[in-house]
């Protein structure tokens, strides 16, 4: 476990046991018989991140107050979808680590992972098709469906992403569907009213776009002394996020920070990105649009009953404004 | 439509307006609304093959002797998960061309790729979520799991496969698992008694195991001019096919067709690789193996009752020994 993750997992207490149980599910149908395609199992098996996903799944259904026996299954299907998402991701992004270690598809190869995720892809179908449940399975089916769309996107219009509209619909089928479709599968799974679905649901849309927000905010302020350098990197690559956008469209310096954006590492002119991304108040903007949508998603959970269940949601909402990594 | 492709459509004419229908279907699902995702979707439109997984749904749910509003979808979505690992197998193989057309990895880019075929799964799990059939999804699913295993053994054990039983489990991944779950996909959509559901399964099975049998033989035979020189591409890539494991095992000149299939293509040593399969009797081995395979799948069809839809599924055995592209 990634100990920088330990924050968000405390959060979880309330659905430990489960998660406990979800872990074994995923470490239980990650693997084969076949010895070669078991040192790729292997792998994944150890690739664990901070599961958000199947928490929110867990504790959605948690909140709604019953349980069911598909509860499980179904958190574990949404973290082998995500689990399947970076692995093609890193393909996509021709990533060399992942969580501090090579890459799939370096530890392999680029062949490898493709399979790699189309293998997680089967699993977590298997897994949803056990339920019994067509919606879940569709609900499931409509996150790939809008993920692997807005990823197409974003790779065919690298460079012309120009307006904060256009950011923000692309964080939202990168992040926010995903998010708000793991709370409405754990409504699902323990057969909640439409109400309490649209709510769980609002609630995990509004959440994701604000983790977005900050993951992406994050990459420019996380380590000053790298600030700009990554920045300046994504921008030649076409890659433009929020702050940027801000402090290009705000900032009367804006042609300058373009020019510096552009400009050759060796110019050094990476500490005049920085100046120029926080003289814009671009952070502070970002900032303050995350807390704005984790309010609006805190205010989407006000019709369920109090538990303590409603509580960790709260409280992982205020920690995804909050983190710092 | 290719035309070669043509005997093996009029097999089908029993089914035809279905396939129409089936046609229609992924029409307007493999679509999108942004103008750059949609130029990836209809790349993927025109991409048309043979429609052979998605013919074998509508003819066993028809030689059930019931129909089902499910069918169509059923068969569409098996077609889309068929066209899914074409895309990514044409990463994996780095292939150029893809049905005499660039291959997407070439008309856009490898990560598109990867990404088109994550949506062509959705979009396929989507269809079968709809029917409401948690079985069907199970069956689908587990379709993608036994291929991507399968390859990513295939991809890890590159040049290490010795033995025709390697050969065989390999096919079976391949094809034959595909091939049986489109037959049962049909029965289950019709609720077929378990006695039908597996005879049906079984014919797909062998006919699947003799259709990549004589895939494998057509790329050593198809076309004289260029045999030996694809074998040989083959076998230094570490792809080795029945014809050739045969004829290493049992031709007394086994060490120097070895040594023909190794040498640089400067070598000019195409002539003997030929020549030493042709004397070798492999070829005859290997078609007179898949006649044994149709005939196994032709008896499995005896319990049902007599339909013309049958008559398809008899022909259609027939046709893929009988064959020459």
């Amino acid at each position: 476990m990634n100990p920088k993750a330990g924050d968000a997992v405390a959060l979880f207490h309330v659905v430990e046991s489960d998660m406990e149980r979800v872990d074994a599910l995923i470490t239980q149908v990650v693997r084969d018989e076949n010895p070669l395609v078991e040192r790729v199992a292997q792998y994944l098996r150890e690739a664990s991140g901070k599961r958000i996903r199947p928490a929110l799944v867990l504790l959605s259904a948690r909140a709604v107050g019953r349980t069911a026996p598909h509860v499980v299954p179904i958190a574990g299907a949404v973290e082998l979808i995500h689990m399947a998402t970076l692995v093609h991701d890193d393909i996509i992004d021709r990533a060399d680590l992942r969580r501090g270690r090579p890459a799939l598809r370096r530890a392999f190869n680029d062949q490898v992972a493709v399979l790699a995720g189309d293998f997680l892809f089967a699993r977590a179908f298997q897994l949803l098709a056990e339920t019994g449940l067509p919606p879940v399975v569709r609900t499931a089916a409509d996150v790939v469906h809008t993920m692997s769309v807005g990823e197409i996107q974003q790779n065919l219009e690298r460079g012309t992403l120009t307006t904060e509209a256009a950011y923000l619909s692309r964080i939202e089928a990168k992040t926010a569907t995903f998010l708000a479709a793991s709370c409405r599968l754990g409504a699902l799974a323990v057969g909640a009213d439409a109400l309490t679905l649209e709510a769980l649901s609002t609630y995990g849309w509004h959440v994701g776009m604000a983790f977005q927000l900050i993951d992406d905010l994050l990459d420019v302020t996380a380590d000053s002394a790298t600030l700009g350098e990554a920045v300046a990197a994504d921008f030649q690559q076409g890659v433009v996020t929020l702050p940027v956008l801000y402090a290009l469209a705000h900032s009367a310096r804006g042609d300058e920070l373009r020019r510096a954006l552009l400009a050759a590492p060796e110019e050094g002119r990476l500490a005049e990105v920085r100046e120029v991304l926080e003289a814009s108040g671009a952070i502070q903007y970002v900032q303050e649009k995350a807390h704005h949508l984790v309010r609006l998603g805190l205010d989407a959970l006000a019709p369920l009953p109090p538990s303590e269940a409603r509580e960790a949601l709260s409280a992982l909402a205020h920690f995804v404004v909050a983190r710092e990594y």
